[in-house]
């Protein structure tokens, strides 16, 4: 496989699938995710312009992917990639995942490994993020929200680090969901390495992807682009435990660029590891949500997902018109009272109390006693 | 002291202070806070209209107070009131709290007693309720807000119930703030019986209110009354915990209503204690609040009590720039690198290298080892 060189626009309309491919990998192999000084310089053009540009580095421009593109072996990535039995997934594939081209400078291509075709899983999706540092009451909540929404056939999509996204990745698998993890590195390094066996479990159900060519290590920045990626892959986001200064809160601002839905989940004021979330609803354009039906309400398509209202059980004395309500508040405990106190302490016609207490004798809510009218025993509130 | 029974606009315009209490003492005994059927009847009438209404009983349309009108004895309640220590507040006095007028349907009169006087303390005040039901978590947040709200000079205006209410009043006390009571039953009864020992510090430092007489039990409907009397109020109403069916919510209605500032404390999303409050921001229009700063800020006087913009220290690493950043994220720790390997790692021109690692010197952050470069030790994250 050698990498393309030629650029006229009939070149590229003959272009044929493989063609595309090399030119893609060469470009995530040469130019870091979203490089600030880079992006300007390749946006607009097609990937086999951008990759002539980086190839021929005019007017030293492209400078700093000199270095890259002397030892590029597109060869070694694609044979590499075979041998980690994961596969590439470019634009115009079926399993490109069509979200992704509503970022600003999407990936270039995705490395893809499990048996999850990312197209399909994505379109239900959620992605939950939150803190690395998380409490047990952040991986209690991240864990029940990933399980009640994988058994609504959402995938989960998460970073594969510690704390919230762990607790989502293995609520997912608990509910014999689909997961998917957005890594930060090459596909063919388990980070962080005490992770290697959900990783792996998440491989061997779902999907671990990256635009991160094999032996790519994970960097700062890298996660910092490869939660945008999060963000795009899913139709909304959902934070669970963020601190002030977090990963989450990029990945929070990338899904609200990108219109997508953005939720948050609040927790103890007293806190730290919730002081994100409620800044993200305060200030953030996050929706609170507490629990699986608001998400789905939030994420589902109209009419299939909508959360209950919320409401508890209403009491008898609940169903009493308002004249009969009052009557019960006036009702004395103890000893009975004659209907003409009664109408003094509750503010009511002798005849308004009469018909009252018929409704509420009917209800077992009143009783008779020798010296008049009380409430009944086990009704008192 | 006798009710006075002319009508006609001249005589009003000549009605002294005490024409005007009489009136609205004997309304404020015969006709119940917010009666529905009775109201109506009421709307748009001035007291001594509206009380001539009531006396005289026209087509039996107030049938529900003439047991009440026969057993009035005005001076009887007046009396009462004096010898309790309290006083009674009309509109036109200069202790009548002007944000009362504001409801559809104002009290006729207020009982108050302690030393604060309403108008003055009401003018910077917040409302701060929640659940009698409430966890430890709640009322040690209730107290806290109470306590810095207080500290600031806010007076606290709460129901006097177990619970958030209880929290408040007592952390505004611990302060040496203001706080004030609104009762809903008449001011001569503690209830709950329980707190009749803060009910009385509260009496002693603050005030405490009711629109209801002397005597008057507390009755159902009359909390709910009270409650839209406590949003009135203040400029501001804080719920701190409340179940999905709860008192708190009937005052954040009304505080909506009134178009005061209604805000929510979140919590555990696992607390059913917290549901309510979760409701508020979500659908009720409350704003998520987490501390006093930002409870300050809604309430206060622009620029008075913004809320400090929460931000946690930056690191050294935070000041660096994209480039230098990048480098510092590829820089190996324990062995060293030259700067063609870092070229490659980094996705940066060597030249950018050299000038990033110079940067990274002078910061502390590389060191030069004999391999080449690397990361300072202390300052790995």
């Amino acid at each position: 496989m050698s990498t393309p060189r030629r650029s006229s626009d009939a070149a590229q309309l003959e272009a044929t699938r493989d063609a595309q491919l090399a030119v893609r990998v060469a470009l995530a192999a040469t130019v870091e995710p979203e490089d600030k000084a880079l992006m300007p310089l390749l946006q607009g053009h097609d990937p086999f312009t951008a990759w002539e540009l980086v190839r021929t580095n005019p007017e030293g421009r492209f400078d700093r992917c000199v270095a890259r593109v002397e030892r590029l072996r597109l060869d070694d990535i694609v044979a590499r990639t075979a041998a980690l039995g994961a596969r590439i997934v470019i634009p115009g594939d079926d399993e490109w995942p069509c979200g992704v081209d509503d970022l600003e400078r999407p990936p270039f291509c995705l490395w893809v490994t499990g048996p999850a075709r990312l197209d399909a899983v994505c379109r239900r999706s959620v992605s939950i993020v939150g803190a690395r540092a998380a409490t047990a009451y952040g991986t209690q909540v991240a864990g029940e929200l990933a399980f009640g929404l994988a058994n609504r056939g959402f995938a989960v999509v998460s970073g594969g680090a510690h704390g919230i996204d762990t607790a989502s990745h293995r609520g997912a698998l608990a509910a014999d969901g689909t997961t998917i993890a957005a890594m930060a590195c090459g596909i063919d390094i388990a980070y962080p390495a005490a992770n290697s066996a959900p990783l792996a479990e998440i491989a061997r159900s779902g999907a671990i992807v990256t635009e991160l060519p094999p032996g790519s290590a994970p960097q700062k920045q890298r996660f910092l682009s490869r939660n945008r990626l999060i963000a795009a892959l899913t139709p909304g986001t959902v934070v669970v435990e963020a601190g002030l200064r977090s990963g989450s809160r990029a990945t929070a601002s990338a899904a609200r660029r990108l219109h997508r839905v953005l939720a948050a989940v609040p927790g103890p004021v007293t806190s730290p590891a919730s002081a994100g979330t409620h800044q993200l609803i305060r200030e953030g354009g996050a929706v609170l949500v507490t629990d699986v039906d608001e998400c789905a309400d939030l994420l589902g398509s109209i009419g299939d997902d909508l959360a209950p209202v919320k409401r508890e059980q209403p009491s008898v004395a609940d169903t009493l018109g308002d004249v009969e309500s009052r009557l019960l508040d006036a009702l004395p405990v103890v000893r009975g009272t004659g209907v003409d106190r009664l109408a003094v302490s509750a503010g009511l016609a002798p005849r308004e109390v009469m018909r009252a207490l018929a409704v509420l004798l009917g209800a077992g809510l009143a009783e008779r006693v020798d010296s008049g009218w009380r409430r009944t025993r086990d009704q008192i509130r």
